[in-house]
């Protein structure tokens, strides 16, 4: 258990400015660091997947240091009170910036755009832009997200869940402040129906269909800019689809999913996030398709 | 059925400028009028409930005129070819601009902040300000939505749906492109089942607890100003709660969410929206409460 004082928060240096901003409002560019301008940036997450990853990913293309507060899920960590005094939803990642605290993030996402204007843009300057970007995100978040990760959880935290003492696992449930996730576990103990994990799968592959047909007309998920709607699909669906899914096949399936996948992995800000520290015992990496 | 042609969309003149822009970036009032900026604004809505509500709520409080285009979904005209040619989700509302197609109540509130930033602003100028509007659309679109919905279908659209011919329901099934509505009007005629209604309304208990300690805090649901997430929490939730549920007697329960309500409905916006042309049936009106 990793506790975090106030004092921790206000005497830690946490932004370091490595390069321009260019001030576009005024026409010049400006020069600053981190001291000069105040700024704090912490970030609390666990491994670069799902969510974690989508704010990680946010970070290394805007090219913004923060300090990385990792939380150990395996530990159970994010429903410690200390960690439930941060955020009382008692997940990861959260954002804490200068003290103001973000959670959920597809709302760090954009917080990053609207507070950090002169980093490199992750969002459409346009007002059709920035709709298409969010119409991308509302459908990764409602029709994918929980989807995917019911087959995660179905491969990975039922083992887990399986492997805790029936008291233990009580208490742990005690712990958890959100109903839904109350539930989650309690079902990944007990086991997903079979026509909920089949009902997850036809999602899927609903996502699938709907960017293969979608990136026959843009380069990247909601346009010809790479957005947040790319950093949040990936991190829920590309990274893990064809290894977690492998008999669907969608290198067929799917060619231009596939070779949007291919070109997320390559990109610089990727790869710096997926190479942030990995606890997850290898054999249960299964959010990720590396184990089945 | 309406037909709407190409040739309509382009001659009508739909943005008629009623009042003064305040450009706060050169810091001095401009006057325009639509024709001088070539604006064109249609809405694609029902009746002012729910999403459609939530649509034409933004447009009344930022003052800005649109051409209201009312798609009868008595008549099932959202599943007509010519809709789904506009909106292939088959769903109101939709707003068209200048030939832009915006689909999603939380997009398009936000599209009309980003493309009209000079009218009145639902959304708050600070970065954190922005998290906290999105956090609560956030929360209404996944956590209170669908919830109220499903009490609204229990009671009005089972009614309608279990009324349609055997054959004939088939029929409409086919027409309707999201698999989820596909399902609801399945699960409407069939009748939800008790569990399923009995969690929609713990959530909607939780969402109302959840808003009233909000509330302590703040005059508006996302801090000091009235934000595009009052109107999204007033249209799904806080103009239906109290007459859906009098036995819960949430003025009791929850006096300031109570509060909140009698606030929002005397705002001239909402009277105005609310005024919209509603051709449910009375008796049928149960999502807004009026009938039970």
């Amino acid at each position: 258990m990793r506790h975090v004082t106030r004092s921790e928060k206000v005497s830690a240096a946490v932004f370091v400015f490595e390069g321009l901003f260019s001030d576009t409002r005024r026409g010049t560019r400006t020069t600053a660091t981190v001291s000069e301008r105040g700024f704090m940036l912490k970030l609390y997450h666990a491994e670069p997947g799902a969510n974690s990853l989508k704010a990680l990913l946010s970070f290394k293309e805007k090219g913004l240091e923060f300090e990385s507060i990792y939380v150990d899920l395996h530990k159970f960590e994010q429903h410690e009170p200390w960690f439930v005094a941060i955020n009382p939803e008692g997940q990861v990642p959260v954002l804490d910036h200068d003290g103001a605290i973000i959670t959920h993030t597809t709302v760090i996402g954009e917080y990053l755009e609207d507070a950090f204007p002169d980093a490199p843009p992750l969002r459409p300057a346009d007002p059709v832009g920035k709709a298409r970007m969010r119409f991308w995100n509302k459908f990764t978040d409602e029709h994918v997200m929980n989807y995917v990760s019911m087959h995660g959880w179905h491969r990975m935290v039922g083992v887990i869940a399986r492997s805790i003492e029936s008291g233990d696992f009580e208490k742990l449930l005690e712990r958890i402040p959100l109903h839904e996730q109350r539930e989650k576990w309690r079902t990944a103990r007990s086991g997903f129906s079979e026509a909920d994990l089949a009902n997850a799968t036809r999602k899927i592959d609903v996502a699938v269909d709907k960017v293969e047909k979608q990136l026959a007309g843009t380069k990247w998920i909601a346009g010809n800019m790479y957005t947040l709607a790319d950093i949040n699909l990936y991190s829920m669906l590309g990274m893990a689809a064809a290894r977690m899914f492998p008999e669907k096949a969608y290198e067929k399936r799917a060619p231009r999913f596939t070779n949007w996948v291919a070109r997320m992995n390559e990109r610089p800000g990727v790869k710096a996030a997926l190479a942030m520290p990995n606890r997850t015992n290898p054999a249960l990496r299964t959010f990720t398709g590396e184990a089945r």
